[in-house]
């Protein structure tokens, strides 16, 4: 890499999983809008089909970079200035086992991916994979910058970090910006003022998908009554910001947030499907029919696989040419992160990182998300405070539980795998016997990705 | 007080629960049984007729000990060297509630006064109560020690400490002194040795009826693999060690506690009925067969109302001469204690006391009991090291619970108090709507007693 | 105060030592250039005459602001929107004696405001002061924002915090910007490029007056070697940034903090005077010769008193219409900071707080000075992250003195005072017996205001 | 190693610096006065030929003891139940250089082998072989328990759990042991009863050398006012409670140990000499004229090796039965130790552990000198307390340099090791460039023992 006036040419961005056709397709558009940076993107991932259609799509586009699909992981992170992340670990199968074995014991998740049984389970396999690309980084590019985007959020960061202490590395997740696009939606229907996200002043602070705004502040005006207002109107009917709420699995009606709202005086800066999975025992997700009075979804995996089917077959349209890929802005931050990191403008903005001192009340190490400073090659947390006691407990068993999860990882320890399943405040609903049945069930259906175990 | 020679004279204790008639009787045998010390024990009770009959008793007893009855608690204290308290907060009326209105939800506690919904609102009334005994101990005889006996024995202790730190108490109870028992049985069956639990050296470690022992000794013997042989012989049948478990509610097979160990490794160190309340979700108290099944009992009040009118019967006829005071060491330590604090022979044992070292891996301030050295003017726990994780995690919610039951007894907030109902493990089964009835009806049943909410 | 639009009107600042011929000027001046901003300040001075002289100055200059003298602090306060503090504790008699009667003992402080013996027994009349300032407030504007320009500044700062904790208080000082405007200069002359302090990002961390940058940057260059370069050339001579370092009490040549740099490989940040006490034993403070040689200035106490005399002059020649009153911008930020509180634009700057997590490695608790980012209505310190472990042993017995001395302080304990004083790194030369003398001798010339010692 | 009833037979005690004249000795008679335990003791020494004389003395001795010098340490310590450390780190030439080179720069110490520069460069040398100890006694005796005698013993200590963390060691001095004497001493002469120490109850707390007593009591009497009394008493003459103070360097007249309970409150529990070498700014070290009038002595290397000279000689007249070794109780605890770690009897005494909760306000991992249990395998410290903060604060220098030494020592770090060296309050005398010039003619002194550097 190197600098010419205030722009940086010939960086190598190493991407992991770059057959994604999700976070891979936003950061190609968003590459080709900005000017003020360029150089070759290398593709690793072990769909090499996937990564290769990548490839021809990325060269493809009007852009000042190449697209490199490579198939082996040294070659792609060797001397990397930036290193991205997002992979899915193990099969759809395996997510299949994560999201509905548990539902045959009455246990119903909206994701899956994150906490949970779920959760738990795609950490157990997910885990043992980042030790390894924290390993390789340290020996290929251990200077470089690394972003993760694949879930578990928490636990990808925190596996990063515990074996490359010296890695810099963040995590990134856009849950919070739809939080912001929904309070400037409230600023305007109560205040009747028209702002964007990027003009609202939020402090974050709380656990990937559990995340909360404390402070909340567009100019002059303090937002959090004006979030009041806009939540007792629309407490009852639900409010729905990206359109009718049944027509995607990703859509709601806020009713969630709204009721964690009420209960605890504090911006819930999630999704409802995230949120409700960290408080089952709030009776967001006692069964499918309840689910659906809160107006959010459970996302059948089944759903991914179709999606997944027709993505392919778009890629190999966009690919041949018989579909156009669009360029347009994400509302993802990956770009402008690396531009300030790179030293061409600062950024303040929600990133997940192990917590040195930014969030108070919650264990050292842990990994939380907070707004921080982005400067030349440094990401600085800012300190955010503590969250009201009663959300800390509610944080409580599932910061316990990305200790414990991590730990059950790196000694395949299936006993205390099953002790932080039991801390899981979804199986509050089951019996000891029926935790284990369940637990031993998920474990065999997901053993292939379970090795050494 | 003065000494003369080796012998104390003209102590002062002070008993507040002066009309018990458990721990108080067990405590004028004790002092009627020990040459060393003598005095006056004032006997303070809200029931001042019960406190009046144990005075008449007191004073019948070949003893060098003066009883007297007075009816406010400040001449009570003024001048102490001892203090003593055991007291039942609230009625039988109140515990009926505690103990029982959970069973229509489907939650059945062994016992209801240390942890479950029955702990906390025992916590709630109690607290209270508490801050008063400082306050005034504080006032009215700042050097004197506190022995505490009652229920909820962590969260007595903590509030003596909180209100006024510089107090000198600590927490009794002989929950551990029948595990020692049970071990030197364990010892007699596998080694064929006769010894007493004084002969046994433990480490105890843990929270009050939720406490464990993870290294004994005999001599030169290593008792825990001892006890592992003895638990494998006894596993399936149990082990009566107090006869026929079924002939009292008091009475166990040890089962829990042999099962604790197999799944643990380490050996729970309180009878079976309050180690079940700590951990529900392992199944020993599903419903009254489960519990039978596992041959223990649920303590019912009902009992408890009947048991007490005997004992008022009985003390009235000790106290007209109709019936014999039985004059026998008690098996407890507080006279022992006593004497030790006087400088009149070191002690070793085990008791309760804010974490200031001696247990690892939990927050400082949490009430734990350890073992602790006595000596002329001193209690000081012994550094005891930490628990199994897997343990540690079991305690995790008690502990969570013994400062937010606190909390909200001292703010009279019921959101946090409801807070810590739910962290409560036996409220796992609940619904939130279902938890919510229930506490608002506990709530309710009790209110006579929660002034000031 | 109200919004209009993007203005903030009808504000009430409250200025304690509103007599003030330095700070309260520049804040007029910075006022003045401000548009956004409008409304009264109130002036209170216990030199009455000052503050009067001030109210006319600030009314006679074309701004958008009212100045009002009043001669109580509890109408100043009430309903403030803003609280600025600077003040001088005691009067040039304490400060000369701060400053000199340690030169009997071979002792020569530079400034004697901060640190050292001067700084000790500044701080022990200052605390209480500020104890009362807090107390004031937290009375009659708990909801202002209070910016602290007194010296000590880390014990008024942590007086203001320990005794109202919810203060929205933070100190601020000047000596960093002095050394980003050096850094700007080395860039020009290693680099050849034009910048300004704003320009530069630099990362700030110790304590007031004793603060380091450890990481920096101008766009994409990292300004850590640039300023290697730089003390290389000019080690040996000095740097005399703001002209011949013999014409101004307050000039120096740099070479302590080169000198600084070449040891422990990171910038410091204050002037020279000011670090070199803090480590005296490196030599720059033997003697006023040493002084010399390493380009920079003790200064007296006499020279204080005469540029006050000149100053009081001046100041009524400026009341009188006689000279001009220049309007420029006085190169502080507390008008900058004061509008990013309001909301009208955010700010990252440098300033003093308790640690909250901004610094590891540093007692919580401890006043410390790193960046900050202020929006509306907060303040929010970046995390900063560590000394070099050499510096954190320099900085050490000053966070140790910081406690200390505030503990003396409040309980009027003079042995502790004492032991603060051995502490600190000035006292090396002494004997004990020679370091009590001086310590007597300080005490005694000062005791008018030590009250309830 | 088996047990036949109470006794335990075919030990194997491994003594690593088993030439010694002092401990070895001390050992052989101690072993020889217990009858409860026996077995072989393997010598080991780099000086063979001190081992081999050792070897005859042992097995001349009427013992139930075997001994065996052994040239290798492998051997030495596979499969020992207990492992013994006293060695001399270097030679005498280098300990010349630590206790008078600095006498040059007007710094005189009273020992050299502790703290203050001697101690520094000392804990140089020694650490490199405490580490390989470590590493040792982890292949070859994982279990056995590790007793150290060796100064500096804080870092002895340190380096062996650092290095090893689940070693089973513990370090033991004598200096509390006189201090009980001399307490003894003190009750006969102030109430005029006759006690041994053992009769005492001390509460100990402080770092090894730098131990303090705050609690101590005979039966029921409170020591502390007793010792008022005898301080007062013996202020101003002092008290020779081994003879005549001029006689031995190791004897005084507890001046220091009076002076400092003057000053502080609390008895300073190890012989003048140590104590005076951590606070040297209190006066006690000027000069050796001062020494002579505080009544204590400055030990000459000289004698040492005068002393070691009569040490071989005698050695040699023992071994060929010229001479009569007297096998007496040696005072030492050693035995009693390895007794209750084999669970032949509870101990209480006072030893050298990692801090793990037994001492508050010293940072977790300090070695620090409190009270512990000992019974079977275990030793368990005692929760101490915390000093008083005036205490506290000569120590921390002691205790931050702990750390930094060990660090140095570890990364070979010169410059680390410079910082430490004057962190030492003896170095509050000297000039930065003068104790540099110091710090650099130990090392060039000693550097034969400074491998890697
Ligand atoms: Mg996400
Ligand atoms: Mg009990
Ligand atoms: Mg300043
Ligand atoms: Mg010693």
């Amino acid at each position: 890499m190197k600098y010419i006036g205030d722009k940086a040419e010939d960086m190598k961005i190493a991407y992991i999983g770059g057959g994604s056709r999700g976070w891979a397709w936003r950061l190609m558009s968003d590459l080709a809008l900005e000017q003020s940076i360029s150089g070759t993107v290398y593709l690793y991932d072990i769909d090499y089909e996937a990564a290769k259609t990548n490839e021809i799509i990325g060269n493809n586009l009007k852009s000042q970079w190449l697209y490199k699909c490579v198939n082996n992981i040294e070659e792609t992170l060797r001397g990397a200035d930036f290193v991205i992340i997002s992979i899915l670990p193990g099969t759809f199968n395996e997510m299949m086992s994560d999201v509905h074995t548990p539902e045959k014991f009455g246990i119903y998740q909206s994701v899956g991916d994150t906490t949970g049984p779920g959760g738990l389970f795609r950490a157990l396999r997910t885990i043992p994979l980042y030790v390894e690309f924290a390993n390789k980084i340290k020996e290929y590019c251990p200077e470089a910058w690394v972003i993760n985007y694949t879930n578990p959020m928490a636990l990808c960061v925190k596996t990063l970090y515990e074996t490359f202490p010296k890695i810099k590395a963040f995590g990134c997740c856009h849950e919070v910006f739809s939080t912001q696009n929904l309070i400037a939606k409230a600023v305007k229907e109560i205040e009747g003022i028209e702002c964007s996200r990027e003009d609202i002043r939020t402090n974050v602070l709380g656990i990937n998908h559990f995340t909360w705004i404390d402070k909340a502040s567009y100019k002059n005006i303090d937002l959090i009554p004006v979030y009041k207002k806009f939540v007792e109107k629309y407490f009852e009917s639900g409010y729905e910001d990206r359109g009718d709420w049944k027509e995607s699995y990703f859509n709601s009606a806020n009713k969630v947030k709204f009721d964690l709202f009420k209960k605890y005086g504090i911006i819930a800066a999630a999704g409802d499907r995230h949120l409700a999975e960290f408080v089952p025992f709030l009776g967001y997700l006692e069964n499918p029919e309840t689910v659906a009075r809160w107006k959010f979804h459970l996302t059948p995996v089944s759903w991914r696989i179709k999606n997944r089917e027709e993505l392919i077959e778009k890629s190999k349209r966009i690919a041949n040419g018989e579909e156009k890929f669009e360029i347009e802005p994400s509302g993802e931050e990956g770009v402008k992160q690396i531009k300030a990191l790179l030293g061409l403008g600062d950024l303040i903005t929600n990133v997940n990182l192990p917590n040195i001192g930014q969030m108070e009340g919650i264990d050292y190490g842990t990994v939380v998300e907070t707004n921080a400073l982005f400067t030349k090659d440094r990401v600085q947390p800012i300190v955010s405070g503590e969250l009201p006691e009663a959300v800390n407990m509610l944080l409580a068993p599932h910061v316990l539980n990305q200790k414990m999860i991590f730990e059950a990882a790196i000694k395949k320890d299936k006993d205390l795998a099953f002790q932080a399943f039991l801390n899981d405040p979804f199986l509050r609903k089951l019996s000891y016997s029926d935790a284990k049945k369940l637990f031993n069930e998920m474990f065999e259906n997901t053993k292939e990705y379970l090795l050494g175990w």
